[in-house]
């Protein structure tokens, strides 16, 4: 019996299967650390345990797309090392905050099954869910793969398409417990611009380019315990190219975000993500937003905002696609979510 | 109205205007590691608690120029977003050593505004603070740099030149509380020689050299939360490369001294320094060394030195302005700093 | 007198000589974060303090190799700054798990010396001994390179080669205090193969492979503090390749062995390793484990297991030398090791 892992392909799924993800995951400053020496992050909340306790927190947590790639990457092993494709989110939402010292696993539960007209895929759905220590929920997300059938003779399963909902409604988003912005530090958190200064279909260019390096992506991809051997191994692709892990565009994107959108603090939802293009190393990534929604919250000071947001690799800002209705050659993320935001 | 930060330009500082630096940070074990990934750091008061605890402080601090990088990244989006040049620094004291857990932000107090002849720029004097979440000063300085004008109609203001110290006299410097260095293990410092064995005057080649890469300065620069465009976007500049940060050649400069000068320990007063010539990756930077002056202090066991270090990207150790009285082109950095030592 | 440190050369060891390092080393989850971006680790029981917790010791300690990386570093300026060739490892043992907040210092003890026939080297065994903040014994290693003598006029030391053990017994095997194997959770650790599912002889290929950056190998070298010029300076060897840490093809081997050995937990003991070939920038490493050895231990539910890791540049998996008896030229690294697994 072979000892490594191959991965499953689309026959070794269930409707209904639970699979516990392995290879749980302490944290630390150290993770902090790196995320900001990683990525342009600047947001306040996430910077500095003074700014998280006069915002109703016990102190700053790790950032939420983080604690979302921790979370993706145990998944991976499990669901996407045979995947062609990575095709969607939807109904992503973080319950709880991750603090240094907390442990996190995940646990993913098979939703949707679809093989291709082609019979040679086919598309698999999870819900997955990270946990920490104490058993609570930190965030769950559903996450959609196209992925390569091994024994193409089997017959095929009865098509489950998930019903999932195009985005999350504001009353849907968890908002963390103690959260209050009314005594919110404007001149701290780096811009004045509150809940009220965002008009529903505004966009923002956030200007500013970072240049990736290879060293930069494999160092962030590993820290999440992402295995996929196409961002590590430059021989796995006949171009020789190593293609960068989505969650890091997702990562340079929103950090790059803050020039702009400095006071969106928190992600609490997650609606959609389409990687449009890939990302290899060399790239100068940029950013822009458009704002898709405004909501009121329960919590002292504090609105909710869902926000496009686009990385591209070139290009002006705000086109997204051709007049086909595709993607244009140089968007490499659209991204769709929530943030939490002073009133 | 552009919600993004298009930075100040000369006309927007006043003499006696204070800025409250955006997003504060709180520093863990984690900025520890990556600084001595960073850097080749084995400074032993920096690298061990013990050795720190024997020395009289209740911990290893973070590097001081860490210290120094985390505040003066703060700066950036508000004083050399548009500047043309860094021009220099001055009166730089460290007040009280950063632990892991504190939490850092930064102000600044314009002190001197001088427009150039041209018109077209003018010269930002600013003494900024670093305060840690106790409101403890832990470090000022005084830097100018050349700021490019927006509306060169307007008028000029008066001229406002500060009176800054050219050098630190021993008696300005803060002494850390508890300091002593009475029981001063060599051995594991590395290195025998003492205050008594240097001598005014002497040039030390620090011999080591570390040839810098892309990913390496850029995660250097990001974890200092520096938001300066030219050090991450390789199409900012016409030539397509990206400036390394001047903070880091510092800290490469001062991490290559420990070969000579592995007991001065902490640095406590930044006399002056020049960022001579740009750097950029591919370069292999070296050190040299020069003592200004010494003097006693008040602690036990501790000594003060002064010394010159120079960071250069070739030639031959101790050149370092040619007939022309300027720097010589391989000269990278030469600053002016005051150290403590065990006598 | 210089204040550099020139290095030992071959006529400056005497037998018995004990040699303390210097630069003490304080580590946290920083190191543990970075180790995690650095290399592919997964192994749960350096991952999760809750895995640990369950396999009775207090939290997750630093990866193993990490603990020998931070150790031998701090041996570098005193052993093998003049050192030709780094020879062999033997009678490694692991005796004390690493946690955040420990202090690591080292000390080497000269046991053998043999004077090569040309009389311009010489072969220097050292036994070194890692202890932490409260004299532990953390790691103890034999290593022997060879290096230069700088006047060759002086008479050769009488030759003594100490008698070293071609590889430890089980029985020799620190097994760590408390650790107990019997509730492992395997679906966390993942994988399902336990001690009994390995035959000796058996060989398994790891799969995957990683492609190595300059940036990558020269962040984790200067983290464990190792100051050998050849790591980080292009312009030391003539070919303008720095050559890359054998201990970092050692951990890189070791994470990528966790598909297929993912419940080798701890690693206690070092039996031999060689070098093979030197490793660049670029290269795309791979590795595979031939099973060596198995043995019972008085731990609860812990087994033992002798494996042979070797990486590689390229070639088919299993090869490892060629008919002359060399290693062939895509070998970089074969270590003999002694891990802890469950029964």
């Amino acid at each position: 019996m072979a000892k490594t892992n191959p991965g499953r392909f689309f026959e070794h799924y269930r409707l209904g299967q639970v699979i516990e993800h392995a290879v749980p995951r302490t944290v630390s400053g150290g993770e902090r650390a790196l995320y900001h020496a990683l990525y342009p992050a600047r947001h306040a909340l996430y910077s500095s345990d003074e700014f998280a306790r006069a915002c109703g927190l016990p102190a700053a947590p790790l950032d939420d797309l983080a604690a979302f790639h921790l979370v993706f990457g145990k998944t991976v092993p499990d669901v996407s090392l045979n995947a062609v494709a990575n095709l969607g989110y939807a109904e992503g939402r973080w319950h709880h905050p991750v603090m240094p010292g907390d442990t996190l696993r995940a646990r993913s539960t098979v939703i949707g099954l679809k093989q291709t007209s082609s019979g040679g895929s086919g598309v698999v759905y999870v819900r997955t869910e990270g946990r920490n220590q104490r058993d609570d929920l930190v965030l769950d997300y559903v996450r959609w793969v196209l992925v390569r059938k091994q024994d193409q003779g089997l017959p095929a399963p009865d098509p489950v398409v998930p019903d999932l909902k195009p985005a999350l409604q504001a009353a849907d988003l968890v908002i963390p417990q103690g959260l209050d912005f009314s005594a919110y530090d404007f001149a701290q958190a780096g811009e004045p611009h509150r809940w009220g200064d965002y008009a529903v279909g505004e966009t923002i260019d956030h200007v500013d380019g970072v240049t990736i390096e290879e060293a930069e992506h494999m160092l962030a991809t590993r820290l999440w315990q992402n295995t996929a051997k196409v961002h590590f191994d430059a021989t796995f692709r006949e171009d020789g190219r190593r293609l960068i892990y989505g969650g890091h565009v997702m990562s340079l994107a929103r950090a790059l975000s803050f020039n702009g959108l400095a006071n969106a603090q928190m992600i609490v939802g997650l609606n959609g993500g389409a990687h449009a293009n890939p990302c290899f190393a060399g790239t100068t990534v940029r950013a822009w937003s458009e704002v898709l929604d405004k909501a009121e919250t329960k919590a002292p000071g504090v609105g909710a905002i869902r926000l496009r947001l686009v990385a591209t690799s070139g290009g002006a800002p705000f086109e997204l696609r051709g007049e086909d209705g595709r993607y244009l050659p140089h968007v490499l993320l659209d991204l769709d979510y929530w943030a939490l935001m002073p009133l």
